[in-house]
């Protein structure tokens, strides 16, 4: 089979390069990765030539693209069908991807109030309008998906879904946006995972800088 | 098989709603359709009865419930494998869910500046930063993709990723976006599918103003 090749930019910051990341990681597809560091401003002139969007993550597996964080997931879950992205029966798989998708498509107040930042020392903001219903929203999913499932993942095992969520992990925790216990409990679940910390090690290892992003 | 229960708004103007409708119009699925009106404003309080989001298009399909336009669409791509939801070659499938994820996430300001509106008379508006790069954009993807495929569709025949994009065939139309003949031709294609003529002929025949999609 053709190398995969996931491109990716910095992993203090980089949300989107994330989430397809921490799901190949966690489930041990051999990848390569090409991590190019944002600059100037929170994008790079490369990702134009890598991505027909302009934007990262993008895999390259021989001359096929496939862009959009979720896309990489579902490329991935067809190419390793016996990796565990998906849950393996029908509803658990179409709540993964309803959560998935509500995580691709919303939660916007947050997203902007609160960027990914690996680095940063935990501490309030004050919250423009929307960010609370979003933290509310949040929180009741992964309950309900944990008390389904019994936990300790949103389906039990760690799968595409908890890597689309791993990016409000870092905010939630870094913003200081939740105090109920068990949205602490799934948090530390994800934090402990090996792949997590994979990637907040180098993380934290990363120096550059992105004023866009420091909230 | 349990009875597939596809809820939605206005055809005039839910957007998110006429995706999956289509979907599983244009590929034969059978299914019950319930309609709410949105009132008052852009939504309804029945939603949040429905759907975990408050949010249509939901699907019911006996005590399962799937949201979000396109976990609609892969939910009955998997129920009925035949049906064409999604383009039969691995490497097409992978480019059918990235553009369709660009969509779903995407071209936000096309999206609240020029809302699907199947009544409305063509009309050019001013147009705020950004709708033009949407547009170029989105014309680059159908290019690209019926340039790959041969067309008329974006795959060839009608798929999921035609559906996600149905509502910028209105908009693009109505509020007088788009000149080259390429971008005409695939619009063509879409207004003359019989799915599309239904739901359109419904749309016209509805009455309910929403002051906040008429721009
Ligand atoms: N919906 C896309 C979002 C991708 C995205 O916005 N990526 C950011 C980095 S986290 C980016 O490439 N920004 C550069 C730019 O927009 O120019 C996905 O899920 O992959
Ligand atoms: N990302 C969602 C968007 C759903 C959505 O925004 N639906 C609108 C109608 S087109 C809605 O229900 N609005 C009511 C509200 O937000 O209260 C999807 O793809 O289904």
């Amino acid at each position: 089979m053709d190398e995969l090749t996931l491109y990716i930019a910095n992993k203090n910051y980089s949300s989107w390069s994330f989430r397809p990341w921490i799901a190949m990681t966690a489930a041990g597809i051999p990848f390569r990765e090409e991590l190019i560091p944002f600059g100037p401003g929170a994008t790079h002139p490369r990702f134009r030539d890598l991505s027909p969007t302009g934007r990262v993550p993008v895999l390259h597996h021989g001359a096929v693209r496939i862009w959009e964080s979720l896309a990489i997931i579902e490329y991935i879950a067809e190419l390793f069908p016996d990796a565990g992205l998906w849950p393996a029966d029908r509803e658990s798989r179409s709540l993964a991807r309803s959560i998935s998708m509500e995580m691709l498509s919303g939660f916007r107040a947050l997203r902007s109030a609160c960027p990914m930042n690996m680095r940063r020392p935990v501490n309030g903001i004050a919250l423009p309008e929307g960010v609370i219903a979003d933290v509310t929203r949040i929180e009741e999913i992964w309950r309900d998906m944990r008390q389904r499932s019994g936990g300790p993942f949103l389906f039990g095992a760690f799968s595409g879904a908890d890597a689309m969520f791993a990016p409000v992990i870092n905010r939630f925790a870094t913003y200081d946006l939740v105090r109920d216990a068990e949205t602490i409990a799934y948090m530390d679940a994800m934090r402990a995972h090996p792949a997590w910390r994979v990637w907040e090690e180098a993380a934290l290892a990363e120096s550059w800088i992105v004023p866009e992003d420091e909230a």
